[in-house]
């Protein structure tokens, strides 16, 4: 198989499990006598509002735990991950994606955004509205449901279970910095900085994405040894800071951040390089709803003294080499592979190159 | 002292840990580099939403541990807690209180609520808005933030942590079921039955009003045995279920719930009981906002063949005599005392008594 329909296997081997998920939690609700209509209404949202996305963040547990268990210390691989190893690990990549959805709900209601990977967000269905908030609740309480289903007797099960709590807190307090940092209807350019947009993207996003999928995979293999995790973590932070500040940078080419009042990268290094005048020009324009708007804070972005692209081009050379050097300098004693990292770095930096 | 004075002098104590607690979340933040305005958002939020209530969920896990550490089989006080007893009796007494908050924050926005405790809800503070889901999900991640820090190296530390998931998942399906069953904007009394309502009454509130603090306090004071457990939940889950049908009978003379489309016990009574022609009142008059369907609806409670007054005191009699002969059915043998049941059972009868 060519390296394409490997991956189209791998994905649909992996969205089997969420089928068994499913099952899983609505055995329990008929099995307790909930109501037919409520039943369905949990169905149709995890189906909705769960799997559709990349999948990026489920998958990489599965490959992090197959790297983990079945690679030599050359990177050669030696086996294939067992059925049980292989469920193990596809379910807790589904809790990251069941995570990511109960976020993802409750942000587009936060947001008041209209779609979702192509389809209306699910608050906006007909009959839903603000019983998303329960239901991003219950997307939440799944994750437990299945910890407790499927590990409770297994000697990692408490440290699952904080990875996904202390995740959780940090994905919300980078939340709550971003909502009232970069409120949509009110621009005030002087409660953004660099530091902030570090702290956003670095709570809001890293942790959950990459720093989590790893972590409950190392714990699954029975990788103790806190200094492994810290290792993990001093190289998944950046990498995950890399990723969002990439997507930011490209957004200004694509997306809608300078109409949204974002605290995006692109603005923070506008504010930090930019003169009075250019200042004043993005006080005015950014967050606006307008094209002419939006075009004065690009040209902005581009000028020479700002240039927002010099600036990416020197930021994604420094956290390459630096996050390599991180990767090479890992030592493989604890139990933790470079290969990991690698195939992370991989993915990260071939969005762009 | 008197018993009002006493009364005072326990919740004065106990809103001190309050202070503690926010103290532990604030320095975290601060720890972790938070910015001063998240900081001071999610101390504001704490302490809004989460104290000035009767607080009878959190004081229950405290007596409930009194009772079980430091009364002896006459039921005869034999010391007092320990200071470091007590403490942990209180914040897992607070844990309740922050769940609650969590339910409640949420709650007022899913049902468009104006006020909570006299106070505006919080969603509808200058500023606040929708940035309220986060706010609720984080006044829940405060509570695992909480067990991890005092807790973790206990036995029992686990035996907390799935009760607070079992139980969150308990009263998010009983909201759930309540939110299709009875939305406020699309009366459908075809809904409604005395099962459904069973099941929104025992999973929205008995479980985590009622069962959940005497669970935590029991786990706290080293009972294992599941049979103590199931014993508990067997004489608090109907204690809890008529306390709510008792709260729902008073409403019928002071509250809303007639003219807000609620799925209460007094008019699932009175559609098990009435004739044709009443239904059709019924179905024409409730949930709408008006004082003489309002009335209407009330003369067919009123009528000698729904009677919902003389069905309110069978039902309640039946009830009473129930649990009284759980209650002193209960084997002592298990570490469990009769004693924490009988005081829950006095405070929810003397309402009407």
């Amino acid at each position: 198989m060519v390296a394409a329909e490997l991956k189209v296997v791998k994905r649909q081997r992996f969205e089997s499990v969420f089928d068994l998920i499913v099952d899983d939690l609505v055995n329990f609700m008929r099995e307790n006598g909930m109501p037919q209509d409520a039943v369905e209404w949990y169905r149709r949202s995890l189906e909705y509002n769960t799997p559709g996305g990349k999948l990026n963040r489920g998958l990489s547990v599965v490959d992090t735990a197959e790297i983990l268990l079945c690679t030599n210390d050359q990177g050669d691989k030696m086996r294939e991950l067992s059925d049980e190893e292989y469920n193990d690990a596809a379910i807790l990549g589904w809790c990251v994606e069941l995570l990511q959805a109960y976020f993802l709900v409750a942000d587009d209601m936060m947001d008041a955004s209209i779609t979702r990977r192509g389809h209306p967000c699910w608050y906006r269905l007909s009959g839903v509205g603000n019983i998303a908030i329960n239901d991003s609740f219950m997307l939440d309480g799944a994750i437990y449901f299945l910890l407790k289903k499927y590990f409770r007797t297994k000697p990692f099960y408490v440290h699952l279970l904080e990875l996904f709590h202390d995740t959780t807190f940090q994905t919300e307090l980078g939340q709550l910095i971003d909502l009232i940092t970069a409120p949509e209807d009110a621009v005030d350019l002087n409660k953004f900085s660099l530091d902030k947009h570090h702290l956003i993207v670095v709570y809001k996003t890293a942790f959950y994405s990459f720093y989590l999928p790893v972590a409950l995979a190392m714990a699954m293999c029975g990788i103790k040894d806190e200094s492994a995790y810290k290792y993990a973590l001093d190289i998944l932070i950046p990498l995950g800071e890399y990723f969002q500040v990439q997507d930011d940078y490209l957004d200004a080419y694509v997306g809608t951040d300078i109409r949204d009042n974002k605290c995006s990268w692109n603005i923070n290094v506008a504010l930090a390089n930019s003169t009075q005048e250019q200042r004043k020009v993005l006080d005015e324009n950014y967050g606006q709803k307008d094209d002419t708007c939006e075009a004065r804070v690009k040209d902005v972005f581009n000028a020479s003294n700002v240039n927002i692209q010099g600036k990416f081009a020197a930021y994604e050379k420094e956290s390459y080499d630096r996050i390599h050097g991180l990767i090479n300098a890992l030592p493989e004693n604890a139990g933790l592979k470079r290969a990991v990292f690698v195939s992370f770095f991989e993915k990260v930096y071939k969005r762009t190159k």
